[in-house]
């Protein structure tokens, strides 16, 4: 089924699949072809040949010199209705750092291999159990923070993409037919009577695979958090502010540091929802270059946010950039913050800001430094963004490898559409279909290379 | 079987019984009469009511408001063949922290009640699954650091203590059965043939309950560190060596401060053993009435150790309390530091110190302050140490708890073999072994009160 087979599902493999540390219980996993004789070398209790699949048994594990390491409860799956698709068993021991330790090396003496990252989910991947937009779902799964991230991590990983790419792959299919058809007859110089037909079927692949790519925009918000910029004049707070946001909060999730030297980034949990502040450099009117560059970067900060943060410093109450940011922020969800009302709380800058403010723009006035009114902005910042709706069932993509493959499988899609209204022959067309298949193919792994799989699992846990 | 029967067990309780944190799988576990009711309420698949006991089955796991949380793999335990005796429900769901807050929600929304500390353990002792003893030894197992603690806490938990515990009890029946045989007879005014029998069976338990009893030194070492004493004279850097013998090692495990103020314990583990090490106050001749229950303090140290380390300053080279100590230290594994070799590398003590030390005391010289050759001594420790020998299969008592009540147990036994000596009545004799019998339930838990059971079971980890 996939076009890259795996080497080296002849081993068997072993790893703690329960979270590290101590515990009430733990689960190491054995999965290949060897997993039921190698445990059956440490295990004193009914022989596993005996065992049916899917069910449970008491016995005592035993290490390599044949003392007993513990009891624990044994559970085997056998191949192929298994997670991996292999022979899989599940010992349930008792929760000791000790013990998991001594029953992984005494599995490993038995003829097991450590797992490598995402070893078990790359095998089910590898035996056909699931596609790749599943496997790499498994470890959104297991990522996802909030309500919504699972959500679109569950449909992903119970197939509902891939569903929905299935379908794609089999319009294109048919397209392709259609088109081979015309080419049949194309020795008798007749064009195929109806490429209407043809277009309407390439306009409904577009329309599909244009809504997948877009749902990236709430997706990649769902997944990385929500983005807020924060923007302002130099010196307004920004960066007091963004540590008063984020110091708030005890649910503080990552420490992104941005790809560009001059936006800092750090996700916060807010009120069940996960928060991307930006932290941009000041604006004001430069001539170093470097410095104009940094603010180009603010700019698309202010394009790509979801909500947008004004910082405005009431002691100086300086609103000269304000007509260019207001500019740049029009149909933005947009919240007007007056910073530093410890120094000076006459807010002098409220009404000259009112005048410059579009109709029911909100403003709060806090001090960043001494963390007052800081929650009053938190909850308006929750009140003002547009949270993605997503539907328990929705389709969303939200990884950006897939949006990359999407995004040029809709160019090619496009570019057939085109060839089809300027009479492109149905060779040159075929080009186009085929390419659209071939990223719709990178997505679900039926094409891919074992760099590209490398990469996906080296993100995984061990245990999975 | 218990005489205390817990209240509550009406109602059904849910934890999550992996370690805390984000893992490939994490298992949360279901025990009580509805846990197949409620769990069914919240599961998408095979009805509960159809699965045989010790099955596993893949479904989905729902949430309050019916969307699907989880797939996740279900096993059920019927009761009484489950660890708690009671019909259980064990959940192996993905591993990620929302997941498992949001599956013992759900769980408690349908029903269950959040587990407390060890309920679950507590629910296998009150169900007669377990004695006392066994259940806590459960928690031993899971803190278990080393080989041998591991080795004592599963012999423990797998009944041997409890098979010896019991033996002794028939014996203590046996042993009631023939004093009234002599009661019965008593009226006719003839004092039971065979007295010689019930002093032979007397002190068979005697030496039966002694063995277990002495065990405690070995089995507490085993289980909280062999006690090694740091003793010598006011700054000799007793306390500076402490501290280079413990941040030597990354696998530090505990801090424990003295229940007294003038000792301070640290635990390390050291080539697979655990050492506790005891810093204590320095010894000098002083008039100080507290200062001198210090140092009396530090006598009762060398007493309990099991291995001394003398540490002598090599720049005062002061062996005034030298007689003192080592007629303290007779008989114990003694170990000479020279302390302060960075100051003074010639060493003047060495030769002094030489006439003092017994023949064959193994003498080190070290920097405590510069870190150097502190390796070389926590090797000497290591050998010096006279390492407890623990077959796999003994015996030890490790829990304080069982030392004190088999302590009472020996003296009331005693007390019985005192009064057969002295040709005490029947009655009287069986008033003693009533105690001693009182003493070893108490190990068991066929006599306990609630008090009792609280504390021992708050020290376990919920979801266990």
């Amino acid at each position: 089924m996939n076009t890259l087979e795996l080497t080296g599902n002849t081993d068997t493999i072993c790893a703690i699949s329960t979270p590290l540390g101590r515990g009430g219980i733990a689960v190491i996993r054995i999965s290949g072809p060897q997993a039921l004789a190698i445990v059956q070398q440490r295990w004193q209790g009914k022989p596993l040949a005996d065992m049916t699949t899917h069910t449970v048994h008491l016995g005592q594990l035993t290490d390599t010199a044949g003392e007993v390491l513990d009891q624990a409860v044994l559970t085997v799956y056998r191949a192929p209705n298994s997670f991996t698709g292999e022979d899989v068993v599940e010992l349930a021991c008792h929760g000791s750092t000790w013990i998991q330790q001594q029953v992984i090396q005494t599995l490993i003496d038995a003829g097991c291999r450590h797992a490598t990252a995402g070893e078990f989910t790359r095998r089910a991947f590898s035996n056909g159990r699931m596609d790749l937009s599943q496997a790499e779902a498994v470890a959104d799964v297991i990522e996802a923070q909030s309500r919504s991230a699972h959500h679109v991590a569950m449909n992903q990983m119970r197939g509902r993409y891939s569903d929905e790419l299935k379908s794609l792959r089999d319009k294109l299919l048919h397209f392709t037919a259609l088109i081979e058809l015309e080419l049949d007859f194309s020795e008798e110089d007749v064009t195929f009577a109806d490429r209407s037909e043809v277009t309407a079927l390439a306009r409904d692949i577009h329309a599909l695979i244009s809504r997948l790519a877009d749902s990236y925009r709430d997706g990649n918000a769902i997944r990385n958090g929500l983005p807020v910029a924060i923007v302002g004049q130099t010196n307004a707070g920004k960066s007091t502010l963004l540590n008063a946001l984020l110091h708030d909060d005890r649910a503080l999730v990552s420490n992104i540091h941005g790809t560009t030297r001059d936006t800092i980034e750090d996700t916060v949990m807010i009120g069940g929802t996960l928060f991307r502040f930006i932290d941009t450099a000041g604006i004001r009117q430069s001539s170093d270059a470097v410095e104009r560059m940094g603010i180009e970067r603010t700019w698309q900060a202010i394009d790509k946010a979801n909500v947008v943060l004004w910082i405005v410093d009431v002691t100086s109450a300086d609103t000269s950039m304000a007509h260019d940011i207001l500019d740049r922020c029009k149909g933005k969800a947009l919240i007007a913050v007056l910073n530093k009302t410890d120094l000076d709380d006459d807010f002098a800058a409220r009404s000259e800001l009112n005048d410059l403010l579009p109709e029911g723009t909100p403003v709060v006035a806090i001090s960043a430094k001494c963390d007052a009114d800081v929650e009053a902005l938190r909850d308006l910042i929750v009140e003002t963004a547009s949270l993605p709706d997503v539907a328990s069932d929705a389709v969303i993509v939200s990884n950006a490898r897939h949006y990359q493959a999407l995004t040029r499988a809709r160019d090619a899609i496009a570019r057939a559409i085109d060839g089809l209204n300027s009479g492109l022959s149905g060779d040159l067309l075929g080009q186009d279909i085929r390419e659209c298949l071939h990223w719709l193919g990178e997505i679900t792994g039926e094409i891919t290379t074992d760099a590209i799989l490398a990469e996906i699992f080296s993100h995984f846990c061990v245990g999975k």
